[in-house]
């Protein structure tokens, strides 16, 4: 395919008629949906995030939209449009480069996403990045990493340790629908369950991207607060048995956030509704710092506390 | 550096009190500064779009966002925030990282951007995808490509055939600010001219990226009627002296639009205040395609119209 028959592809495949102006032009026009716009980017490179020759193609694709939308769900924000710059190698074979698009469009349809633009290049390998964006009724309606309060419960959403181990399973050849492997080819951006959360008051939020002590970590540090993370409470994806594996799995892509116990039972029942679970994981204090305790409030010392692309 | 002192780094380069939720968090929150939002992605990679053994890395970083802003000023919209995803190879020493980020703000500041978020992701080679927002009162005051009318005129800004005659002066140890260089290294997005010809009731809109010819195409093309363009009036750039190089030479990031006789003297009057120039190089008419002329109205046959990475 020439570029323009990508681009025509693309622009069918992600048939947006809401669009001001769509794909095609210089620039997207959209109507902004509230006060304040929400907007943050995520970039995948083969052989450091995501594997091609092990990976269905489509996986890849829809990876990089859901992990980029948990970004938003992160900050409480309703999801609006996305944006995918993409580096293709000039080997891509079309039904490749079809799947990859269909990937993106999936992911983002799962959502209520539109993608609204972006830009194609050649390449010497694959990557992706992808900016999304999203809006929210008003500054304040905003979950940062800098609001937790001593006091405040610590809670996650749904399981933890289910993407280190699905993993381990991916393989040349295997389907991108196999179900074993959705933690990590079609993971869930936890939008709603963020609006919930930040509707119930949440102080501080995050998505685990890096680990869930990695990333409890970035909330102790923006708001200057302590946290204590219970080991025995770690909610344990299936077949998972090692906690101290799960508190350290990345690419989760569920929340973490800080709570008043007040707006805890509502907002768990709430988030059942949405299809996931709400687990109270640990509390608030002053201090600095994440100290993971076993059932004896014994502190567990972990060596590998998150990931760092260039450490 | 670590991942962290890189972000640390950029959040001081592209120091902005004004986001309300700035780098380091989930995602940007800005607020947004008008009736609709206008978006685009622009992506760069090395040995495709530049050649960092021979580019200052300065050079890399400017050009990225300049050309980026460049779509942004061909909708006419007033400039916003950007976000950058960059792709560093591990090799990449530590003073080569900062003046890439000094490249990216200064074209961001030369412009009045904000640098309001972005990623940081390993790669084998050097890239960048730029996301460009910008605002516009309204939809109808965003130019598209599609909107010229038979019997407007086509106008373009500033010079042609600078940019490829700038590309055959770099070498090797080239200053990033050799003003020879300049149309390659620190492009202009044409950002207040854009806006002048929108408010002018320009018809259609596109900045040259690919070459007069190949956008001239864009507009014939998405407008649905034909460009008539006279080689003889193409504005050459300093020591160009083939108006069909200059009529193919990509990477101008000068504005080529289609614009009603009556509003050209003002147009013309109020673009030169900005420090560049308005010249009329042709007429829209119905029918289709592009048309290259002599003095005589003779049709001027060009081999190569345009740049696509995959053809």
């Amino acid at each position: 395919m020439s570029e323009r028959e990508r681009i025509k592809h693309l622009t069918e495949c992600f048939a947006a008629p809401q669009l001001v102006v769509g794909n095609g032009d210089d620039a997207a026009v959209v109507r902004p949906g509230g006060a304040v716009t929400v907007t943050s980017v995520d970039a995948v490179v083969d052989g450091i995030h995501f594997e091609l020759a092990s990976w269905p193609i489509h996986a890849v694709g829809y990876k990089a939209v859901a992990a980029a939308l948990s970004d938003l769900a992160a900050m409480g924000a309703a999801v609006g449009e996305i944006y995918v710059a993409a580096g293709l190698p000039r080997e891509l074979s079309e039904p490749d480069f079809e799947q990859l698009a269909r990937g993106i469009a999936d992911a983002a349809s799962a959502s209520g996403a539109l993608v609204a633009g972006g830009d194609l290049v050649a390449s010497g390998q694959l990557w992706l990045s992808v900016t999304v964006v999203g809006h929210a009724a008003a500054a304040d309606a905003v979950v940062t990493r800098g609001g937790a309060q001593p006091g405040e419960l610590v809670v996650v959403t749904g399981t933890l340790g289910g993407s280190a181990r699905a993993l381990g399973l991916i393989e040349p050849g295997v389907a991108a629908d196999d179900v074993r492997l959705a933690k990590q080819f079609t993971p869930t951006p936890r939008l709603a369950a963020g609006a919930i959360l930040a509707a119930s008051g949440a102080g501080a939020m995050i998505d685990i991207s890096d680990g869930l002590l990695g990333d409890a970590g970035q909330i102790a540090r923006a708001s200057d607060v302590a946290l204590t993370l219970e080991l025995a409470r770690l909610p344990l994806a299936a077949e998972v048995t090692d906690p101290l594996g799960a508190a350290v799995s990345g690419e989760e892509y569920e929340l973490l956030a800080t709570l008043p116990q007040s707006a805890l039972a509502e907002a768990e029942r709430t988030i059942a509704a949405t299809g996931t679970t709400l687990t109270v994981v640990g509390r608030v204090s002053g201090g600095a710092g994440v100290r993971l305790v076993d059932a004896e409030g014994v502190e567990v010392e972990v060596e590998r506390r998150g990931f760092d692309h260039f450490d």
